[in-house]
């Protein structure tokens, strides 16, 4: 059965949710609860787990532990993922500076630049590799996820060298659609595009008084 | 008529790759070029369009410059946003000093931290203020945007916050699902979770050979 790429996509929010709740001790959680915490109906929450199998008892919510080692295991999170970053600008180098990855199971393990001033440098812990090498690199040590900080004019380029050296997932911080054959992932993670669509509504509605909800 | 959220997210690449092309010299395009520089069918680009007016003449394309302008007056993109960032940690000195915003019209006007040894620093030519300032603060210089980048365990207090401060549009770079009421507009950039939706892709096929396009 094919499940709703909008499921796989609130499972990493459950995740960090059931995480949280394991640090704080939590050993079992209601739907209702666990939705609660996330602005998802415990309907919701329900009917996505569904797909997966029989989680949880009636009545006596979900074991904390035992969703997370589940969640775990369907999302692949059980693993370490090896990931390229072409692009060491500014934005490259915060992305290489972001506590985020690692912890997760996300390891940058090389990181290339075409600007030969960058090439041969030190960025926390890795030596900055000459683009025009990707896919000799890569081809000896292959990588899960390429992650493009580069600009919007050469970040196409960069996916289809990426994806000839067999790169499946694809973090996209370049303001295009990236093409790519199918078989491939691609997530856009680029801040103003994400403005643009939201200044939209804005626009249409500038000063409307949103309703305060009731406490 | 209710235009559907995903046109409205694809405007804004339809801008980029028009901008980049007015300064390519470019006066006229068909749907067919635009189409294919962005992996979107010229019937998509026409029926996106088509929500909005006439765009273009049958056989002739589209006058870049004009459309470009439709298209900014269309997303509000004709005048100039005002964003305040809450958090001034790793991550948000790294939005602080992205570059990509103010060229595009989005400024940062106000940044917050709750940390101390943060507050009353000059970060940008913006001096961080004090978390607990937010409501008076925005009460009289009131922002367009929100920019999250705290901890999963603070963001929805700040995003609650925001809201009554008349914040209609959040920029949440927390790993979270932020709640917020009808008539505001959260974008979630956070690239954990986007890789952690394509992880479990990756995982279903680890090594299925991708079929490589014929050129």
């Amino acid at each position: 059965m094919e499940i709703p790429p909008v499921v796989i996509d609130r499972l990493p929010l459950y995740t960090r949710a059931l995480a949280s709740l394991e640090v704080q001790g939590r050993e079992v959680i209601s739907s209702q609860d666990l939705g609660t915490s996330l602005g998802v109906t415990p309907a919701q929450i329900r009917k996505d787990l569904s797909y997966f199998g029989r989680f949880g008892k009636q009545g006596r919510g979900y074991n904390v532990r035992k969703l997370l080692d589940e969640l775990h295991r369907i999302l692949g999170l059980d693993r370490q993922w090896r990931m390229a970053l072409v692009g060491v600008g500014k934005l490259g180098r915060a992305i290489l500076g972001y506590d985020g990855f690692r912890s997760q199971g996300f390891r940058i393990v090389e990181a290339f630049d075409v600007n030969p001033e960058r090439v041969g440098r030190r960025v926390d812990n890795l030596t900055v590799r000459d683009a025009t090498d990707l896919e000799p690199v890569l081809s000896k040590n292959p990588v899960d996820v390429g992650i493009v900080a580069v600009p919007a004019e050469t970040a196409q380029d960069v996916i289809d060298v990426l994806i000839r050296c067999g790169v499946r997932a694809i973090l996209n911080y370049a303001p295009i659609a990236a093409r790519v054959p199918s078989g491939v992932y691609v997530k856009r993670i680029e801040p103003v595009l994400a403005l643009q669509s939201m200044t939209y509504y804005l626009k249409n509605r500038p000063h409307a008084p949103i309703p305060t909800p009731r406490s």
